[in-house]
């Protein structure tokens, strides 16, 4: 057990990104003026697990960036209970790895029959989810040694990043978003050159609960994080919003529940001070990740100073070395869970 | 300690759903036929905590039984990011019920302007957001006593699914629906008359962590059981649609990590058997709420056959009574849970 699959998967990052900037963006271009040209009054995603936090990420983006209005589709309503919405106006985006998941063909599928128009945005171009979308976008990021995805999410990341602000463009992706988008390889490097997180992990030998939060385009780090502990260290992991959290589970957080908090330099990571500060007045264990140290946290991981729109490409790196490394300490195989495989056929 | 006041407002449901039947079907009615003369194109649903899980239950049900698309609103978006989404054509349903939430009033107030047609479902007509909107349903829960939130989520829960099924009906509730209504407040006395639920509490006095199950309309029961336990006893909570579980967390299922699936005698049901005989392989501990024994689980809850869409209305009873006497089992106060504030304040 030495974790050596998903430490190779980690480290491809940098190389990934580059590589989807320079051989997709044609593709990713073509894709967006193609939707340009459809003119969507509304998108829905749809996806599961892993992939499912790159869609909400997605579903941020395009309310956002796009104003308009986003659909997270349950594959079960269609699947299970034979829903046939209106989909006419309607793009709907499957987001998957591997693209084999039958229940989101499924609804791919039903979708195409209910007047929508249809994206697969995969790591396999030759997969049934990809076959069955009317537009693909091959995320090219290579084969995943580990049953865990990691380089798979963050590539899917930045695909739907440059599709989303290529659609923004009018089909071509702007200049000055490009030239910032073509930093992340370096800066993905030197977050994983870090690493504050390799000794970070002993902290957490014996946790058997943690809570991750974070707001807007980082409550899906917050939620890709808490995944990856479960998948590989077996632990209890509890993503909340910062704004949930303040709701009802903040009774949860004491000085026993380490929490991992993710606060950008952006709007949302200023709500989040806030949060971490009363986190802090109940004693909480916080661990802030994130370009600025935080008050009321007992421990910061530096990541870098960007635009919140890139940072989930970015914080999650030191977060999937967090879940390697405990894993490994914990005598865990984080290569191949127990009870894990990479395509799940629930329909 | 005696957790006194969620104790009343779990026994009065079966009455709060007698009153939302005969005091609130005319004022659902006519909700339902401005929204069926405004003809939206798609409904996107806005709610925190509990609620959100109420909100979760109608998107399904508005996918299902009116076929339309559903969206379930970021309220950060919004009020963090400025998005304005093109929200013509669109009902959005903010859910809430002290109807104090500030996040949730300004996002029914950006969507008026943004061209949506906007609904408020609060147990507050005075409140802020039941003004904010166009129109209004009082689910008329009658003040709550604990902080913990019980009879008011399921007097959203019905008084959503009046409104669905009015909504369907042009304009007003079937009279088929509305006989099949009327045996709910005798089903949930009689539920709520089981104690089996008391004596399970004991097998989780040292629980640390617990994890939640159900598929479709039975994925907001598992949430809210979820949220309820961590409220109420500090541990925690993890919910999973029975999809999700296959994917990545059942990795984390094992004799030592309690399950509560909840499994109906619908279509969801059925592919929840599945879910639970994988657990039973693990030698998972797994309790069932439904209407049969499942193979594979170690224990059964029983709550009436009814119809997929009726049961989240009485399966969630058992599973509240389960957070209140465990609460009190080990030594923590229901009624007033730490760090818990019932109107939660977040923009």
């Amino acid at each position: 057990m030495t974790g050596a699959g998903m430490k190779a998967d980690i480290a491809e990052q940098p190389e990934v990104f580059a590589r989807l900037l320079d051989e997709r963006a044609a593709q990713i271009a073509e894709v967006a003026a193609r939707i340009v040209e459809w003119k969507p009054r509304s998108v829905v995603f749809t996806a599961r697990g892993t992939s499912d936090h790159a869609a909400l990420y997605a579903a941020y983006l395009t309310e956002i960036r796009l104003g308009l209005p986003v659909g997270l589709a349950s594959p079960s309503a269609v699947t299970v209970y034979g829903a046939r919405p209106d989909l006419r106006d309607t793009l709907v985006v499957g987001v998957s790895q591997s693209g084999g998941s039958p229940d989101l063909h499924e609804v791919l599928r039903v979708a195409r029959e209910q007047g929508a128009h249809t994206l697969a945005v995969t790591n396999n171009a030759e997969s049934p989810l990809a076959r069955a979308a009317e537009l693909h976008i091959d995320v090219a990021a290579g084969h995943e040694v580990a049953v865990a995805a990691t380089k798979t999410y963050t590539a899917e990341l930045l695909a739907l990043l440059m599709l989303v602000e290529s659609v923004r463009g009018g089909g071509t992706l702007p200049a000055d978003e490009l030239a910032a988008l073509r930093e992340l390889p370096g800066h993905a490097a030197s977050v994983l050159a870090d690493d504050t997180v390799v000794d970070l992990a002993a902290r957490y030998r014996f946790a058997d609960r943690l809570v991750t939060t974070g707001r807007g385009y980082a409550y899906p780090t917050a939620r890709e994080t808490a995944l990856k502990l479960m998948e590989t260290c077996y632990l209890a992991g509890l993503a909340f919003s910062g704004a949930d959290l303040l709701h009802g589970p903040l009774a949860m957080a004491d000085p026993d529940v380490p929490v991992l908090a993710v606060v950008g330099s952006g709007p949302a990571g200023q709500s989040m001070r806030d949060v971490v500060a009363r986190l802090g007045e109940r004693r909480a264990d916080t661990v802030v990740f994130g370009p600025a140290a935080v008050e009321g946290a007992s421990g910061w991981v530096r990541t870098p100073d960007v635009d919140e729109r890139y940072a989930p490409l970015l914080d999650i790196l030191p977060l999937q070395r967090l879940a390697l490394s405990l894993a490994l300490l914990r005598g865990e195989d984080p290569d191949a869970p127990r009870g894990l495989k990479k395509v799940t056929s629930t329909l």
